[in-house]
C-alpha cells in the first residue's frame, strides 16, 4: 500500500521556506520607506558533495589550472563546487589515513577541513569505524586490542578535528560487518565477537566522549528491514545516534520518486533527522541488476553520454526534489562532482575534461536560482518592515552601506528584528 | 570465505550418539552372563511434523481409512505420521483458532494435542502472534486495545494447554511485521507503533508468565542480516529467547550443504539452540527463482514427478544429515507429509493418494534404521555390564521378563546403572 506521490513543490514550499516579516531599525527608530537589499547567503539544507579532489589543491600540492592537473581537482572545479555546495565529506577511510600505525594524515587533512570551512562549508568524516579500508595493520593484533585502537583511533580524530568538523559518520555499514566474507579484516573480526549493537555502542561513546557537541551518524547501504532491525535495537539499547544516514548509489538506475519516499517513511518513523548520505546518478549505461556488489563491476571504460546526460539531469532534479519536500531529510551527499570517481562511473555532474553537464546547470537552477534570493532590492514600510518569502538559511540585509546577517530557522511565519 | 563441506556422518555420531556402558542388577546384584534385549524407544532429537491433517482424525470427526476420507488425514497416513516423527507442530492461526472473538477451538484443538502427547510426541503450537493469518475482528480495535487483546489470547492458551502444549512459536515473521504491505492486519499496525523489540517483549513476557515451564521460540522465514539484526537486539534488550526458529521451504530449490552449514554458524553463534521449524522439499518442478513472496505463487495442479521423487528422496536425506551433523539443530519441522497442503506443492513425503515416496522410505531408514537400536539380543558380562553405541533418546532393557526405561542424553562416553 505505498503511498501517492505528491507534487514536490507545494511540499518544499511548506517545509523549505519562511515567509518572512522583517523589522528594520536604526539607531533604534525603524527604517521606514527605505530601500534595503535582501540576499540568500547560505541555504540550511545542506547540500553536500565528497571533497576528496581537492585535498592537493587545498594542500598546495599540485599545479591548480584544468591542463595542467586532472581536472577533477582544479580551481576552475572547485569554483562549480562551491557554486553548488555547502557541505563537504572528507575521507577518514582508516587504512588511508594511517597507512602506517602512529602516522596519521591528520595535518593534510586538517588543512583541507579548513579550507572547506573557511569557504563556509560543513565539514563531515566519514567513517571513523569500517570494515572496508581498514588499516592492515589490524590483523596483526588481537581483538582485544584492536577494539582498542579503534576507540583510541576515534577518540584522537575526532578530538584533532573539533571545531573544523563536528559531524561524523561514526560507523559504516553495521548490518553486514559481522559477516563480510570478501577478505579477512579486523573490524569484521571483532564485530563478530562482540555483536553489532555493542560495536556500535563502543564507537558512538568513543566519540561522544571526545567531542560531544559533534553530530554523530550511523551510516549503511542496506535499506531492506535489515537496518530498520539494527536501528530499532541500537535505539532500544539506548545508544543516541543523532542522524540516521541512508546511502543510495544508483549505478543500477534511478530510485524514482515511490521508492524514495516508501525509503524515507520506514526510517523517518524513529523520529531522527535523515541525510542521503552517498548519492550517485550516472550520465551513462546502466550497471546490470545482477551485481550485488557494486565493487564487483569492472570495467575498462564506462562512458557519459549525451542520452545519459539528458535522463541524469532530469532524474537529479526529480530526486533532489523529492527528498526536500519529505521534512526529515535534512541534507544530501552527492557522491562526487567529477566522473571517473569509485568505480570509474560517469556519476559526476562535471566531464572528466571539468565541462559541467546538464545535470549541474539543473541543479544549479534550483539551489541557486527557484529555491534562492538573489540580491534583491526591497522597501520598507512606513513601520520598517519588509516581507518576503525565502527559503530557510541565512541572509544578509544592506542599506546604507551597512550589511547584517539573519536566520531563517523554521518553515512558516517569520517575525525577525534587525538592526543597522 | 565459507567452510569446507564435511562428510556428515562421522559428525553426526559426535554429536548425536553415545557410547554406553551398561551396568545391569536385580535384586542388588550385578546380572551376569545373562541374555538382555535393548530397545530404542524415542529418538532425544525433535523430529517434527505439522499435524494439521490428523484434527478430524483426533476429534472423531470423520471416516477414518483411505478411500473413505482424504487420504491425508486418514489412520493409515497418521501411522506412516507416527512411524517416522516424534513431534508435531499445530496451528493456532488467530483467524482460525478464534475467529469469532470470544469462541477459541480450544477444546478441539486440546483433544488434538492429546492424541499427538498420548503418543508419545512433544507437541508444539505455532504461533501465538503474527500478521498473516491473524484474526479479522482486530482491526476494529485501537491499537491499545490490539496490544491487550494479544497478550490476553497469549495468556489464555498457553495457559489452557500447559502440561500437553509447552513448546511455542511466540512470534512469527517479526522482521516483515511493521513493513508488511499485503493487507491491513491488526499486528502490522501495532508493531508498526511500537517497534518490533516492545513487541516481542510483550508476547514473550505474556508467554512466560503464563506458563514458565515452557520453551519459546523466536521464528523467522528471513535468513539474511535482518533477522541477525533482530535476534541481537531482541538479546540485547534482555529478552530471553529459548530457542531461534528459521524457517527453510524450498520450494525453490533445495538449499544445498554449504548454504545450510553457512546459515546454521550465523545463527549458532548466538548460543542458543536452533530449530528448522518449517522445511519443505518439494518432489515436483521447481518454483522459478523470481517469485520473492512464495504465496504469489500460484498454479492449477503442481504434480509429484518420477524424477522429481528421486531428487527429493537424495535431498531429503542429505538435509536431515546436514541438520543433525551440525550440533546446534534440536530439532527439524518438516511441513507437511502429504502432497497438497499450503501452495498445494508436491512436498510431502506421501502421495495424495497416501502411498509413501521414496523420501518416506529413505528418511525412515535414517530415522528408524542407521540411526536406531531396534530391540537387540546382547549378553552382560561377568559384572553385569554391557555396551553399545546408540543415538541419543530414550531406551529400555528387559530381562527376564522386566522392562526398565533408561535415556541417554549427552553424547560421549555414558554410564548408566539399570536395576531390573
Amino acid at each position: 500500500m505505498p503511498r501517492p506521490v505528491p507534487d514536490p513543490d507545494p511540499l518544499i514550499r511548506k517545509h523549505r521556506t519562511a515567509g518572512a516579516t522583517l523589522t528594520v531599525t536604526a539607531n533604534g527608530t525603524p527604517l521606514a520607506d527605505q530601500e534595503v537589499v535582501v540576499a540568500q547567503r547560505r541555504h540550511k539544507f545542506l547540500f553536500g558533495c565528497i571533497g576528496f579532489d581537492f585535498i592537493p589543491l587545498a594542500n598546495g600540492e599540485t599545479a591548480t589550472d584544468v591542463g595542467e592537473a586532472p581536472a577533477a581537482g582544479s580551481r576552475q572545479v572547485a569554483d562549480l563546487w562551491f557554486d553548488l555546495f555547502n557541505f563537504a565529506t572528507l575521507p577518514f577511510y582508516w587504512g588511508q589515513f594511517e597507512p602506517v600505525r602512529g602516522r596519521p594524515d591528520t595535518e593534510r587533512m586538517l588543512t583541507t577541513a579548513r579550507w572547506f570551512a573557511d569557504r563556509g562549508c560543513v565539514v563531515k568524516g566519514h567513517p571513523l569505524a569500517w570494515h572496508t579500508e581498514t588499516a592492515g595493520w589490524l590483523t596483526d593484533l588481537s581483538n582485544a586490542e584492536i577494539a582498542k585502537a579503534q576507540v583510541e583511533r576515534i577518540r584522537r580524530d575526532t578530538t584533532d578535528f573539533a571545531g573544523v568538523i563536528d559531524m561524523w559518520d561514526v560507523v559504516n555499514e553495521v548490518v553486514i560487518m559481522p559477516i563480510f566474507d570478501k577478505y579477512g579484516n579486523g573490524i569484521t573480526r571483532i564485530c563478530r565477537e562482540m555483536g553489532r549493537i555493542p560495536m556500535v555502542r563502543m564507537v558512538f561513546d568513543a566519540a561522544r566522549e571526545a567531542n560531544p557537541r559533534a553530530t554523530l551518524l550511523l551510516n549503511d547501504f542496506d535499506m531492506s528491514a535489515a537496518y530498520e532491525c539494527l536501528i530499532e535495537g541500537v535505539l532500544e539499547a539506548g545508544i543516541k545516534i543523532d542522524v540516521l544516514g541512508l546511502q543510495s548509489h544508483m549505478h543500477q538506475g534511478y530510485w524514482g520518486e515511490e521508492k524514495t519516499l516508501a525509503t524515507i517513511d520506514r526510517f523517518a518513523r524513529y523520529g531522527l533527522p535523515i541525510h542521503f548520505t552517498e548519492t550517485t546518478i550516472v550520465s551513462g549505461h546502466i550497471m546490470p541488476e545482477e551485481i550485488v556488489d557494486l565493487n564487483d563491476y569492472q570495467i575498462p571504460e564506462w562512458p557519459t553520454t549525451p542520452e545519459g546526460e539528458a535522463r541524469q539531469a532530469d532524474e537529479v532534479v526529480r530526486h533532489y526534489k523529492t527528498l526536500l519536500s519529505h521534512p526529515a531529510v535534512e541534507a544530501m551527499t552527492y557522491w562526487g562532482l567529477s566522473d571517473g570517481g569509485w568505480l570509474g562511473a560517469p556519476g559526476g555532474f562535471v566531464r572528466a575534461d571539468g565541462t559541467p553537464k546538464p545535470s549541474y546547470d539543473a541543479l544549479r537552477s534550483l539551489v541557486k536560482g527557484e529555491w534562492w534570493l538573489p540580491p534583491t532590492t526591497m522597501v520598507t514600510d512606513a513601520d520598517g518592515r519588509v516581507r518576503f518569502d525565502g527559503f530557510l538559511g541565512e541572509y544578509e540585509i544592506t542599506a546604507g552601506g551597512r550589511t547584517v546577517t539573519f536566520t531563517l530557522d523554521e518553515p512558516g511565519d517569520a517575525k525577525v528584528a534587525v538592526s543597522l
